[in-house]
């Protein structure tokens, strides 16, 4: 393996001193990059992208080579569990993924199978080890998950929901079915991100887009115990070095500090927390990731540049900062107002780290 | 105009002692009732029962006959005021409110009016006086509006949106032209609920349901700084009483300090808060509504206990408690399950007024 060349990433996610504020988006393999829709239309459908390991790799690197972004991030879908146990996983236009065989009985639950990352998700680990072949240590490759609840959420419901009426039945009139299907998610999620490490990932982060729909209660009982049983089985080091792990839930700015205390080396952050505030509630424990709502890129550069600037000012001095959206780029998104976010905080971040 | 019999919901929202914690429900006048379906069926849609005062004070009374509720709500739509602008509100199935004419450029708000309650929302106040008579001073009336950036997201995408993308890239690219646009619509608003009040509301609340979208400091510029111009202007007493107000911002949990500054009297809270927690923060200022998951209802009668025992010994002892969902009934709940609910808030809360 190449040796990493830039670990800017890496190091403010374990609190070490860095020159300037790492930076990579969620999404920037994404809708928003000609070259991207050129790919995919190469490729077909969505999900024949991800199993094409040259055309997986090709997505990952576009933005890398239009951007001075700090990471790349294994292309891929967070749904490649529930597809592997076995549900059918198809993508509607406009109505995004559905399953074709939802798991909302016990029947159904019990009869699932943890897959081997090796054999059912070996299209996965294949892009992996391309993906950190093909980076030639340039930036750290992050693999990823969603997490159990997340994953559980398009399983019993059958694709997206709103509301969450299925899932949140089962988890109030039986939940014990519910906990079954979630374990053994969270069995699958640790043997997935312990085989990206294995194939060449070098972080690792969990998307709970989800767990901001549940109660206080309901979601320490049901999402944060689940990736904390996870965070519990992962491999923390690989190459000689920390892999340090990521968790993100999305509208879950209430519930930082239980998060902190999973022992994860990091909290992804939405918009609608100060990160200055994120910081002073939990920064001792852990490094912070975010925080610019997406929608700021449809404002001009300069106002692009004036949010940048109150994030990292907000955040303050020192390490542990790491830039990014609070959710995946928008496909609406003009590619050169990309390129202003990163450059303003290229600009504006290293008078934080003196 | 009949005295008030019951003012458990309004001595609660003010501070003072009550015997019992009172409890009202969010869309208690809604689908989940076989006898709000039968009003509706014979209404025909669903704003010709808004318009219709008969009917519109019937659907209003329905829950209260079948439950002992602390409080009416009006029956209406949070959309009537961009209707009565002119967009043209209609709905269409499956896909919720839609506007023939969204406004969604400088000059489309430019030409917007201050609607005049008592004409072109004369239907409204209709309904309200109607229902003030004919709940005979049972429990009070709550008139309600939407915020102004809730009401404005719907007329700037000209319906739902998940992404908020239009109204979004209008806040960062032209934030003047959306200022303008809320600056009508908290006129609007102000003299709306303030006519609500002169026909006979006697508590009011705003309903922003979509300001936790918005980043912390977006929040406060396109959604909070105009529901604060609507409380500075709203009669505040009525009938030799205090007329409530109640500022409810789902997913606003993280800023309630900034909400409890206003000057309102009390917070809608959704069920990502602990109701503890909450009034740590700022109980001092405000009393509390909410905040069970309305999926709870899924649950069976004793879990519905449970979460409501868990609500009511988090919130603690004493007054400014008003028992609701975090978000409106949904429309599969069996009735039976809220009538569960609203006993095991009867049964469970005197003890904590002792």
């Amino acid at each position: 393996m190449a040796e990493l060349k830039n670990d800017r990433y890496l190091r403010a996610l374990l609190k070490q001193p860095v020159d300037r504020t790492p930076i990579w988006m969620m999404r920037q393999a994404g809708r928003y990059l000609p070259e991207y829709k050129a790919t995919r239309a190469e490729a077909g459908d969505f999900m024949s992208l991800c199993k094409n390991k040259e055309l997986a790799c090709e997505v990952t690197l576009q933005p890398l080579r239009r951007y001075d972004l700090d990471a790349a991030i294994l292309f891929s879908d967070i749904l490649t569990i529930p597809d592997a146990m076995g549900l059918g996983l198809y993508f509607e236009t406009g109505e995004g993924p559905r399953f074709e065989r939802p798991t909302d009985t016990i029947d159904s639950i019990k009869k699932l199978c943890v897959p081997d990352p090796e054999i059912e998700l070996k299209y996965v680990m294949d892009a992996v080890s391309t993906i950190r072949r093909e980076l030639k240590g340039d930036v750290p490759l992050i693999g990823f998950s969603g997490s159990p609840w997340t994953l559980a959420t398009y399983m019993v419901e059958g694709g997206s929901s709103k509301t969450f009426e299925k899932i949140k039945k089962m988890a109030y009139e039986e939940p014990a079915t519910l906990h079954m299907l979630l374990d053994k998610l969270a069995d699958s999620v640790t043997s997935y991100l312990n085989a990206q490490v294995a194939n060449g990932a070098q972080s690792l982060m969990i998307f709970d887009s989800w767990g901001g729909a549940l109660s206080h209660h309901a979601y320490r009982e049901f999402s944060l115990r689940y990736m904390q049983k996870i965070v519990d089985g992962l491999t923390r080091h690989a190459d000689g070095r920390q892999v340090p792990v990521t968790l993100f839930t999305k509208g879950g700015g209430l519930w930082l500090e239980a998060m902190a205390e999973t022992g994860c080396d990091a909290l992804g952050l939405d918009w609608t927390v100060d990160i200055g505030d994120a910081r002073r509630r939990v920064g001792e424990k852990v490094a912070l990731q975010g925080n610019m709502d997406p929608s700021v890129l449809y404002g001009t550069p300069e106002r692009i540049h004036q949010e940048v600037d109150q994030i990292l000012s907000s955040y303050g001095e020192g390490t542990g900062h790491v830039f990014n959206l609070g959710h995946g780029i928008h496909q609406h998104v003009n590619p050169e107002h990309a390129g202003a976010f990163i450059n303003s905080v290229h600009e504006l971040s290293p008078k934080y780290h003196k």
